[in-house]
């Protein structure tokens, strides 16, 4: 068949960051505390983490209260309205429903609707994500102006007693609003994934266990309630070792492609925005990358631990807010977690 | 701070859908099946919903499973190896594990790595979301072939005796390749939420009620497991009326938008794929929409139910099947859904 000539939305230059906001939960965990639940002690989680305190939220702050805290305050140093966003993502994986989004509901708290609504999984990455998705939608005039906010409240999926991944976990969110620019704002999306490795940051076990048990449960008329199978809640485990050597030797790469395909150079840079995972990790890729000395790291894991999805805004925002002449320098910024997925860019910082 | 200039990618003019692939499940269930878990008959399943069966996945069949055979034939039908891949987005709710993604996996599987990989949750317009998305990164040149699974396993959360919504779902997938083109085959994309009504299709409560309930458990100590509160799995429900009317006043308006916005009316289309939600909602729409005769009408939901994100590939999957010279004219596709979420563009078929 031969069709009609469609007619399309014509294609934006430019895109960039146009105001970052953030939400810093008012429970604050410290390494004593930590301590109650696993055999550790404050000076080796400092030396092995970097971490001092993690901010959670409380039981009746949903990722949808902290999202929303975070869009009003990007919007705001923004200077755009609500009512001006032609898409909201939201990158979270510890929203607990299938269905709906919290997007959905963040756009209507907002007054955004009817603005276009998802949220994405990606983890320790779903911030650059998001980044990635949001510049293409404004190049494309998918939208012209994206709010993109990273939010988790991984309290709610962890546990306690576990010393792979749980003691580093916070809560929190941040977020940016992306649009048209006179000129580059943000460089080209180094992205990507390696699913080979997708159990070496993962769940304890599927949610349909839960639902298998109960099924048994019913089943098991004349048992008793001790013979069906249990399932606990299940929550998040890491194989640390794999993780950090993935970390350190595969992410700096990826960090020195986002600068070559964005044609700077470390000597360029203001700032280094890495996801917060780990200081260690932070430190390594400073050295692998020769970083001078005149570019600014994020070391917000010490005081907000690892907020996965949130960690980078709410480390660049940290950062604008004590160095404010950082505006308009450029920064690196790479996201990586369970997936195992990865993206990076360089952005001219709001 | 004044930053040194940041390269780009090139921008691309044209993008198309380049092939399209589709899994149906092995599992028939009948209305006479459904009718032995709540009251109702073939008869009145067929004229309220046109439902005569829908395809369900067996225990050991995944989400991953059935996206990997969709996307193998979307890969192969339009003559693209994995290697190629920029991107691979999973639209998908019931992938049970809050972390990895769907699409991490289904990435590797493929031979995809290290293509960036994500899923979304958009519910029933997941699918056009992703095509929005999807149509944006291969024009902004973030990716140049991209993969779209739209897939859902609905039976592992359904209550069989809910009779909101339950008895209308079915599993499957569908999967479709994108890439650049010499001349526009996708039109701009008209979609959006109205979260006011985020009740209107939900959960049935929190997944975060079940861990609630065992700490609540634990925690009773001294006293007896019944003394605990109980949370049963989550499942879904609607409220009919409301998303009926939402879904029959407001997306033929939608769907008149993406026409209009192509620059086509619905004389000009060889086909309409909606969301396979209800034959009365298709009918309806059909009706306002004053569609000529001479569209082929996608009416899949009689054999496969309503599968939310895969409903509209598996639909287009089979009408080429049947219809092949209708390849190269153009469809109009519209999703709507939980979120309330909805997106529709006008396509030329592949």
């Amino acid at each position: 068949m031969n069709a009609p000539a469609l007619k399309q939305a014509p294609l934006r230059e430019h895109t960039r960051i146009l105001g970052i906001g953030a939400f810093r939960p008012d429970v604050i965990v410290t390494n004593e505390d930590v301590c109650q639940w696993i055999d550790s002690s404050d000076e080796w989680i400092r030396q092995r983490t970097g971490i001092v305190t993690r901010h959670r939220a409380d039981r009746d702050t949903s990722v949808i209260d902290m999202a929303e805290a975070a869009a009003r305050s990007a919007l705001e140093n923004a200077g755009i309205e609500a009512s001006q966003l032609g898409a909201v993502l939201v990158s979270t994986v510890t929203h607990p429903y299938a269905t709906p989004s919290a997007a959905a509901q963040l756009t209507d708290r907002l007054g955004a609707t009817p603005a276009p609504a998802y949220d994405i999984s990606a983890a320790c990455a779903g911030y650059c994500y998001g980044i990635a998705q949001a510049d293409a939608m404004v190049h494309a005039g998918t939208a012209e102006y994206v709010l993109v906010v990273g939010v988790e409240k991984l309290s709610d999926f962890i546990d306690n007693a576990d010393r792979t991944i749980s003691f580093l976990l916070g809560d929190g969110a941040g977020a940016v609003v992306i649009g048209p620019a006179d000129s580059a704002g943000i460089g080209p999306s180094v992205w990507g994934s390696d699913g080979s490795k997708h159990q070496a940051i993962r769940m304890s076990h599927s949610l349909l266990d839960i639902r298998d048990a109960e099924l048994a449960s019913v089943a098991a008329v004349g048992g008793t309630l001790d013979d069906a199978p249990k399932a606990s809640w299940p929550t998040m485990r890491q194989d640390g070792q794999t993780v950090f050597r993935w970390a350190v030797w595969e992410m700096a790469k990826v960090a020195q492609r986002a600068l070559d395909e964005a044609g700077v150079t470390a000597d360029d840079l203001a700032a280094f925005v890495p996801h917060q995972a780990n200081i260690r990790i932070i430190d390594e890729m400073v050295k692998q990358l020769k970083l001078p000395e005149h570019v600014e790291v994020a070391r917000d894991i010490v005081d907000a631990g690892n907020t996965s999805a949130a960690s980078i805004p709410l480390a660049m925002h940290r950062m604008l807010q004590e160095n404010p002449s950082l505006s308009g320098g450029l920064a690196l910024q790479i996201g990586f977690g369970a997936g195992l997925v990865f993206g990076a860019q360089v952005i001219v910082l709001p």
